[in-house]
């Protein structure tokens, strides 16, 4: 039987990976402008709300695993911000 | 008190909302060249991972808004390969 917390914690590394690509592409062509903005303030937000739940529901995979995706967001808002 | 399920709804309802600039700005300017092809790609499947440990779970708010944030990441996704 598949555990599905294992399911979670895959779910959450593979969205939370998902991002790496976006953040490489956006650092070697110092290009951004494609991107929009309001998408990654926003996304920050609605992550953070997700811990939340996470915490409020018990769900490791959540916390830990979207933990990771906020600084993934993080970090390619940063990079937005920087390229314009 | 809170409710903890509301904060889930409004995370998922947030982050999902979250790609609907990105979404716009890429249908307004035809332009999707600094998106990763592989983001977008390996999100959706990250995204039906979620969809399954909510279903796992037992957590409405999981598998309502992220099948909203899929179905966001696919339009996503067909811009993406319409425009390059």
């Amino acid at each position: 039987m598949v555990n599905i917390e294992i399911i979670g914690y895959l779910a959450g590394i593979i969205v939370a990976m998902s991002l790496l690509p976006q953040i490489i592409k956006a650092w070697k062509t110092k290009s951004t402008k494609d991107i929009s903005i309001v998408w990654t303030a926003i996304y920050m937000v609605g992550l953070s709300l997700w811990i939340t739940y996470g915490i409020g529901i018990s769900s490791y995979p959540l916390i830990l695993t979207i933990s990771i995706e906020l600084a993934m967001a993080s970090s390619l808002c940063i990079l937005k911000l920087r390229y314009g």
